[in-house]
């Protein structure tokens, strides 16, 4: 059944979101505190109303999605709670933040987060980015299942706690990934070395990983093979970045003891 | 020009250097100290001499590739010095050995490693892993080059000196990566958060990288954003490992420094 859902924030998690909704039928309207070239055509595009001013929102909407920065999540659903009725559905966007900041403005509040790092240069897939549910009332997860399943192959329903831990293992596994790369990049760049000789190891590095299979099972190299003498030459190598060989020194140890517990 | 090539070694490295050479044309020999089912198969497959007697391989070779393990191509090079005259060209296949650890035997050495982690479960296109080769004789590169680009799309010439580097950045992106990874699952598998809402995330993070762009450029999260409420809310979250936190700390603080030096 459609629904009207006000989608509030017009950045990246606003725009993607808003792309996926399109072909929903669901009728939808975006509010931005400012005016945003970008989400302002979109919306002319496909005649889907679009506010400055929080007050012009529709008050009976289904479903108000807070797709803010984590640090204004409280405060627009503060100023939300001053134009609707308490018994209104509003949930946010993000990993980090508990459902529960929403409590005090809403009866019927949760979590509506799309796991996956925004960006305006990168066009998504959004059927593949999972969807991260939670509602404070039984009631509202089947609508948010369903919406959740109308854009994205994969829903999951997770606690705040859960998402807690989520957030740090996404953390791990992009930004602290991505530093790796980093260093790799810069590393070989100083010895003139093209960083693309190492890109079909990186995409295979993900590639091969599979949803029920500990990475661990994959992991090969010299603190793996526990080669002394390799990881010491490395080190050595190194040793005018003491915080990259920390970096290393601590990896492969982690490496060394999860082999052990395996 | 169809060439005589003598490949030693029959792990990993070696069944792939064999595979991906099949279709080149060249006269192939295979030597392993112990008879390997599946090698032996692919051998007796393709009509290609399969030896476990050093002292039967042709003398007269082309090319002698040392696809054997980093400890044992300096005793596997010097068996085979009693057996070959000093000007037949050696090379070794491994990122972590200098080439000169061929000197004391042949006039003729150097390097032909491909770039990648082998595994007996994946099947790899092999044209996209990266060769890198070197030659103690600038006349034998053309031939090394030559023999590359018949079974990869990149061939790139690198010093002994060079290959250490990239060693090390292989490690970074490939092991390192790979324990983020299993750090990772094991956080979500305590929770009974099924590991596949990560997947999405993990391979975007690698497909979005290009050859001549800094993948600094697509950092984002709390400590790019030196967002210290989230960081310290991580920190608490996995306070029961000390040794994961000081992961946490370092990156985060290289993240932070990176950014400081754009």
């Amino acid at each position: 059944m459609n629904q009207r859902i006000v989608i509030l924030g017009a950045g990246k998690v606003g725009q993607a979101l808003v792309n996926a909704m399109l072909g929903t039928g669901h009728a939808l309207e975006w509010y931005n505190r400012s005016p945003r070239q970008e989400a302002m055509q979109l919306a002319a595009q496909y005649d889907i109303p679009y506010w400055s001013d929080l007050k012009t929102i529709s008050k009976d909407a289904d479903l108000y999605l807070l797709a803010v920065a984590d640090k204004a999540i409280e405060p627009v659903a503060a100023d939300l709670s001053t134009l609707l009725s308490s018994d209104r559905l509003v949930v946010h966007t993000s990993g980090a933040t508990d459902a529960a900041v929403l409590a005090p403005y809403f009866a019927r509040y949760g979590v509506f987060y799309p796991l996956q790092t925004f960006s305006e240069e990168r066009t998504l897939n959004f059927r593949a980015i999972p969807i991260c549910i939670e509602a404070a009332k039984e009631e509202d997860l089947g609508f948010l299942f369903e919406l959740g399943g109308q854009i994205s192959d994969q829903v999951q329903e997770l606690s705040s706690a859960q998402r807690r831990w989520l957030h740090v293992a996404a953390v791990l596994v992009n930004n602290f990934v991505n530093q790796l790369y980093t260093e790799a990049y810069d590393l070989l760049d100083n010895q003139g070395i093209p960083f693309s000789l190492l890109l079909p190891l990186i995409r295979e590095t993900s590639e091969r990983l599979s949803p029920d299979q500990n990475p661990a099972h994959w992991q090969t190299g010299p603190a793996m093979r526990a080669d002394t003498p390799t990881l010491e030459a490395h080190l050595a190598l190194i040793k005018d970045d003491p915080s990259l060989q920390e970096v290393y020194r601590l990896l492969s140890q982690r490496i060394q003891f999860k082999k052990g517990h395996e």
